[in-house]
């Protein structure tokens, strides 16, 4: 066991604000950009990132934003940059999945990158994953492994780890994951930073490689809330080619708001779970305490049904969504894949047609569940992640640790809910805990706005 | 072949008008609804009903509505009557299904016929189905053989037949049926009367026995389009209790509203398929000149996708979803199943979890392309049926000529769209034709609407 106090670490809060304040005092975009690239080069051993962008191409695409910024058009991300997961399509750059012999040579980047580019960010790299997204943990993965950005020791959560340890790494402004059952969370928790996971077809996931259309859409890193909905705002919307794009996509708010109400619902503490984690238990506790002091109630609602739900991402036909995409090569690389991503895609052959649809009513009926339990709350309020573990703890019990990872988030997609993770007062080893604001389909404005004053109030 | 040339015939198209231009002259509704009850019991021979309610319990129900509507209480459905398949739950009435062994004891009615008797509606009986609701052609039935309501050598339709024959007899004001693939248009084509198909999720289908939980709805059977679009409004509504209820029910139109534009879609002529009934080819472009007439641009397009949405609703793992159900009950009585029954049935046990997203998948990629091609219509007009069959001629290939009758009605509900299907010009042998107004979800008003209008300028 490695539970040494450490001194708190966190990473940086500031985010966008530093490059802008940078460039309100005259400093070049082009070198701004550069700067992060040339540090995520550094660490280009770190196993953070899967490819870098090379670094000509780098400053070719800096020149011509920063070009552009000076013809007069207005680029809100001018002097930013970003990376995203290796799952999603960038023209030009092999998507791997993590898994180099299954490498994709994508013509079109997903829409979510192009929307980006457009508005002044640049792309550095793609970053590490658990491969083909099965995983919370951030260890299925070829070497060198993705550690945690503030204690190495330590797991960087999974399956988007290199997209969240880049962004508490200092090394981009922010950048893109993939989140079926907590990708877009548990790396946030686990590195102190914001992780937002959108309503489900709010951002058109074209350009996106599937674990499970049902369930995946594309979540956002950042520093802190602001920057995470700003982002989202640039990349939500009705996306007509993509269809499981939401119809109604357009007139979703995406900027935090005010909370409809100061009732907030929480899981009922005899069904909670920390896995003898007492340190994240407390720091839940001083969480909690510190919504309290901003005016909200906290009242205990029955987690069973979200529980249920949970289990159907993992323990359900649901699995045979993955076969789909990566049937043909498991079959033909069966030698190159990591033996826990074959173990969460294989058992999905044992299911049945009529078992898949008894899954989705069940599934339906789960989300109705929420829909009625959710109704009177601003928003449900879990811990991120049950505990943290170091990567020797995660490796000798790989299965089983990497499902508790996902306790507290594995649920959200599959009841159609949106999510915000943002970090919370020091948990176990100094490491930040995380609490995660949920809420209905749609209600993306709102669950950023908690966890906006959430993070504020720290 | 009964290629008979006979006199038109037509079921009254009054409707709610008749009754209620009776109470309105001081007839008394309790002998209104007991009229109609004893024309039922006299038809009780012909394969109509599967149950009829007790003469005793229609009179107490039907003094019931009355010393209600004395005491001032407004009962919008005061001295109608109607019946619903034997797939909708009644209480104390058995489901059966029409196969008697798998017969349920249901303690509650469905949500919608409990709405209608609140409303003041009697309850006639319940109607015979096609077994299962697994065919579109109402022979698929023990003895007797429900016949079609203008000429007997003809099949009535289905699998909704019995509530389509109750309303074109004049037996009953309107009935309830099921539609997955058509049930509820199909009858009301063979028989000359109008079939209402909602938006799925727009009519709670609590309490009744589902084929497809993706697919199924409640259609309404009426003699005119204001009769149906009239029960629709009583009947539709966000249920909290079913799951597959949309949660913006309550703000759909439901009554029947100008169309938006005057253009229609119709299919490409090449694409479309009569099945050498030259008579329905005419009817069919009889009935598009009196839209014409009213004012309407008819503009071809492509049949492709919507003929491949129909295509999955019995050939894919789609049709593993009726085993959720039925799977039990058909491994237990399978001598007392009817064989083209088993045959829907039984094919789903060949597919995977695996096949079962991948039609999901399409299934989600047909409804887009359906909103992107319909999106600038008012809606898409198509003949209900491409033919009709006399019994004799149905049961020498029941598989085949069963198919042919969804040619037009199997991929509105995988396209997640809402239809009215009413009655044109004669067609073959003197029995009606019928068109089908078909747009996207929610948009039932528009749909009866054109409905309306085009029945009422015959």
């Amino acid at each position: 066991m490695l539970d040494k106090v450490a001194p708190t670490v966190r990473p940086p809060r500031s985010g966008f604000a530093t490059a802008r304040a940078a460039l309100a005092d005259g400093a070049d975009p082009v070198a701004l950009v550069l700067d992060a690239a040339d540090r995520a080069r550094a660490a280009a051993g770190d196993g953070i990132f899967t490819a870098l962008v090379p670094r000509e191409e780098v400053e070719r695409k800096a020149a011509a934003a920063a070009a552009r910024a000076r013809a007069g058009e207005a680029l809100p991300l001018l002097g930013l940059t970003f990376s995203v997961k290796d799952n999603l399509h960038v023209a030009g750059m092999a998507t791997t999945l993590n898994c180099p012999v299954v490498a994709m040579a994508p013509e079109e980047s997903a829409l979510a990158i192009s929307r980006l580019e457009a508005a002044g960010a640049v792309l550095i790299g793609k970053n590490t994953m658990d491969q083909f997204a099965t995983g919370l943990n951030g260890t299925r993965s070829p070497d060198p492994l993705c550690r945690n950005a503030l204690d190495p020791d330590f797991i960087p959560g999974g399956s988007s780890s290199g997209s969240g340890v880049a962004v508490a790494a200092g090394l981009v402004s922010f950048s893109l994951g993939s989140d079926t059952g907590g990708s877009g969370r548990v790396p946030a928790a686990c590195n102190g930073i914001v992780g937002l996971k959108p309503t489900l077809g709010l951002v058109s996931t074209r350009g996106a490689v599937y674990n499970s259309r049902l369930l995946d859409c594309i979540p956002i890193f950042a520093a802190n809330v602001d920057d995470a909905s700003e982002i989202l705002g640039l990349i939500a919307g009705y996306d007509p080619l993509d269809p499981w794009s939401r119809r109604d996509a357009d007139a979703i708010e995406t900027a935090p708001v005010p909370a409809p109400s100061t009732r907030l619902a929480i899981p009922r503490r005899d069904q909670m779970r920390f896995f003898g984690d007492a340190a994240a238990e407390a720091a839940f506790d001083t969480n909690l305490d510190r919504l309290r002091g901003l005016g909200y109630t906290l009242e205990e609602i029955d987690y069973s049904p979200f529980e249920e739900a949970g289990r159907l991402v993992f323990q359900s036909a649901l699995v045979a969504e993955r076969l789909v995409e990566y049937d043909e090569v498991i079959t033909a690389h069966r030698d190159a894949i990591h033996p826990a991503a074959l173990a969460a895609i294989e058992p999905g052959r044992g299911y049945s047609a009529k078992q898949a649809f008894e899954t989705i009513y069940r599934m339906r009926e789960l989300k109705r569940a929420a829909e009625i339990a959710l109704a009177d709350y601003a928003a449900f309020v879990v811990p991120t992640v049950p505990t943290i573990y170091t990567i020797d703890e995660m490796l000798a019990d790989p299965m089983v640790r990497n499902a508790t990872m996902g306790t507290y988030t594995y649920f959200v997609n599959p009841m159609d809910l949106c999510a915000v993770a943002a970090p919370g007062v020091p948990a176990r080893a100094g490491l930040p805990s995380s609490l995660s604001f949920i809420s209905l389909a749609g209600c993306d404005g709102v669950v950023a706005g908690l966890a906006r004053q959430f993070q504020q109030a720290d």
